[in-house]
């Protein structure tokens, strides 16, 4: 039994925790997610019965990790230190994980919905402004690096970089040159095509 | 001069930035920024125009920190190790520091809108599914913990609390009586009075 579980279906945002998983050197034991029945080891781990959601076994204790954000930083946090940032780059890694995660994901959903903010005083209150400028702040970070903390691959390259590779296959995100480039680059890696290289559709969250 | 510097209005969420910096034992230089007119040195740092921003003036390079939750974070791992999470801490504080900037922030954000998924499947595309739900799994977690990490405050609680104490303030989030007692926990603390007691109105970010 692996020292982690994976709640997971091929078809879902849990491809983003596979891949981290193949990024840190770690088989987590997957349990099959179907949208129709929840399993209950699920919904009792994650009330929001989403996933991805991982239980960590460690210590005769279950860690439970949901957001896949979170569980992309936690697994490297606990198995591939080499993957967190230096202190030089941890600005850039935090603030990029947590612009993606947060207003990236708020404009890129909203607009999917047909949401939009009406006026500068809705822009203000939801965060992003509007999709464009959100894309614009990314765009213009991916232009001057190659990675999210400049040089070198890190694990929020694996989050991040779900995002655009998604953003662009389902043109849920406008096209940039710089996001094309970036996906190029993640798709070299052996960990993005044991995982999200797979993907052929899908990735809707559940 | 200090080491950091935090673009700032008492009505708007750079309170949570102020917060984290009083946790943390920093003095951050403060650039007043109004609603209408921001400084060209926010927008050079941040081309999103939003605060918190903070600038880390360390070693001859200037890093950037935008996202309250991601500047929060970074204080605690720069300036006060014991502010972040232990081992056995670590999946507590990852999963819902980006619980709070994720789904959470989107369902309260979306609700005050009026954006309001219409079905099963929209539910699944938003990601926070209802803003009850959200709500709910939160609320669940509070029950028993008296702080997001158990028996101990983290720097995680600087951001969920402000998340808490923001929703019950202007009533963007239910009530529960979790979010009461863990708001009281909050107050006692010399940082919360420092910055968000003083807050007595506004909190829109910009």
């Amino acid at each position: 039994m692996s020292d982690y579980t994976l709640f997971f279906n091929p078809m879902s945002r849990a491809v983003i925790a596979q891949w981290a998983f193949a990024e840190v050197g770690v088989e987590p034991d997957l349990v099959q997610v179907d949208w129709e029945t929840r399993p209950a080891s699920l919904t009792d781990a994650n009330t929001m019965g989403k996933i991805p959601t991982i239980i960590h076994h460690h210590k005769g204790h279950d860690h439970v990790v949901t957001e896949a954000a979170a569980i992309c930083h936690y697994l490297a946090e606990c198995e591939a230190p080499d993957l967190l940032p230096s202190p030089e780059e941890r600005a850039n890694y935090f603030r990029w994980l947590f612009f993606a995660a947060g207003p990236l994901e708020a404009a890129i959903t909203s607009t999917s919905m047909g949401w939009t903010p009406k006026d500068a005083r809705q822009e203000m209150t939801v965060g992003f402004g509007t999709l464009e400028r959100a894309v614009e702040a990314l765009d213009s970070h991916l232009l001057r690096h190659a990675f999210v903390c400049g040089d070198r691959f890190t694990m929020a390259d694996v989050y991040i970089g779900s995002q655009v590779v998604w953003g662009i296959g389902f043109g849920t995100l406008p096209k940039r040159e710089s996001f094309g480039a970036y996906a190029a680059r993640l798709a070299q890696r052996e960990g993005y095509r044991r995982s999200m290289g797979a993907l052929s559709g899908g990735g809707e969250d559940t």
